[in-house]
């Protein structure tokens, strides 16, 4: 059992730095100015809402977990920050396109996100349809550079744990049995199977992306994949709780609307107490796999846990 | 200029075999069995409607186009056929998703394709919505197997054309100048960059991403590069001849559609017998390259071209 040990490594600072560099990256890569070898332009209106989607907004949750798990692995060996910057920009592009088709009409119906009006009620519904699209097949257009900065057996890699994260049997699929779901009951197996896919595939996903920018060793790989398991697990164990223990202000968005919507979640599940204790369980899970790795530094991986689990919003 | 190369090759014979590979790769590989190495099967319902849309329908030109340039290129050395399938049948699941997403009511809101309801009128909104999306990640998952039956060069090749091919400097791209057009006057130049875009890009792409499975000499790459950017216009061009010659029982579907929609076309711009004239000189244009391209065997591209251009629907 890890005693924590994130108190002497100043997360925030660490985040400042590579959050920094994220945004300038998405800031020049999501762009009407086809930077990326094109022969056209892309259209400027589309670029618009591609834009507003993505950048000034969110936690970057996903990002930063691509670059501490390949500050970890490279700490061992051989890291290519180049391609950790790319897949930290892809996972998040990804991300950003699934709120943009969630909010839709025909899906959660939400006007607001982040304070701001969501990306359909801003530029219509056509063109959230069409910048979601766009921003998925832009995340693999950020992990295939042209030039020589990322090894082609990287891109290929990255390309395929991205691809199998997004789709049916990740990102998507697990919204589709979300949407499916709603009123009816669960097991507990099938909730944790149902955000297993649906929020746990892309953040285990970004965690192992990371991790095969820096060519990990098969112990090292195998220990991040249990750690992105348990705080992909986690972070949606502590979202239910954060429903019904936090208020909207500081959610950033409305609290309770899980049990309005009639959605089984950990907490309508286990009660309360037991989801909380579960979700530090999680933590203490990650952290122990982490211990096994092999890895030398960990710190910001470990600082990452205890931040989606201790969180207040 | 060519002399007509294509009497003494039957498309049709050539077509059928290439068709159905394509048909049986397809069935394979868009399921709900994890057949790739997936943790998760995907969700059954979300693969019925992947399924709905993609199998049993269309003229899978695309993938004819993958099949004929990486027949040609293997000519002249090394095929790589399992590639090509994977390219084949993800530039159709691209396509596939894209008329998904176009048929919902936020933008075209058409109710039958093929003959049958539209995948939102048969499965709901929120489900086209998502089968489109995870059509889009399977693409990229079928470019990237976890065996090594596909170089990596070679998957991270594919999936880098895939991408800009797809995204908002290709097909999204073209789909939002479409829609941002409709009632406004363009200029031949603008229609033409819009189209590039829209159905263009992924024809071009195929083509390219079939010649990238037999590693191309930079001559042949060029060659058929510029073969695929005068069939993808003339694609476009023929599409709105027909939809002004034909009626909707050959065309299936709504003939005179265009007009109606007050949408510019080569025939508005130009008039129908200069647009006629327009794709034939396109389709010159095509052949010409072949015959400069050092490529031994282009007979099915020529007839695949010629096909293009004089097809009744």
């Amino acid at each position: 059992m890890s005693a924590p040990s994130t108190t002497v490594f100043a997360l925030d600072t660490w985040s400042r730095t590579r959050l920094a560099q994220v945004e300038q990256a998405l800031e020049r890569w999501v762009t009407a100015d086809a930077p990326l070898g094109l022969d056209h332009g892309a259209p400027a209106a589309l670029v618009e809402a591609m834009r507003y989607a993505v950048l000034d907004g969110g936690k970057r949750l996903r990002p930063l977990l691509v670059l501490a798990a390949h500050e970890a692995v490279a700490a061992n060996g051989h890291g290519c920050p180049a391609a950790a910057l790319r897949a930290a920009c892809a996972v998040e592009l990804i991300h950003a396109y699934s709120l943009v088709h969630d909010d839709m009409p025909c899906m959660d119906n939400d006007v607001l996100r982040r304070g701001k009006p969501t990306v359909h009620v801003q530029f219509g519904e056509a063109s959230a349809l069409l910048a979601g699209d766009a921003l998925q097949a832009l995340a693999f257009e950020l992990l295939t550079p042209l030039d020589e900065s990322v090894p082609c057996a990287v891109q290929a890699r990255l390309c395929s744990l991205l691809a199998r994260a997004a789709g049916s049997a990740g990102m998507a699929g697990g919204q589709a049995i979300d949407l499916a779901s709603v009123g009816l009951p669960l097991t507990e197996n099938q909730l944790r199977e149902m955000h297993q896919l649906k929020t746990g595939a892309l953040l285990q996903g970004s965690v192992v992306m990371g991790a095969q920018c820096a060519n990990p060793t098969p112990q090292a790989l195998a220990a991040l994949e249990a750690y992105g398991a348990a705080i992909g697990l986690a972070f949606q164990v502590v979202d239910d709780i954060l429903d019904v223990t936090a208020d909207s202000a500081t959610l950033g968005k409305t609290a309770g609307k899980d049990a309005d919507n009639d959605k089984p979640t950990y907490v309508s599940l286990m009660g309360l107490q037991a989801s909380q204790a579960y979700a530090q369980a999680l933590l203490t899970q990650a952290l122990d796999v982490l211990d096994a790795s092999g890895l030398l530094d960990t710190v910001a991986l470990r600082a990452l846990a205890d931040m989606v689990v201790n969180r207040a919003h």
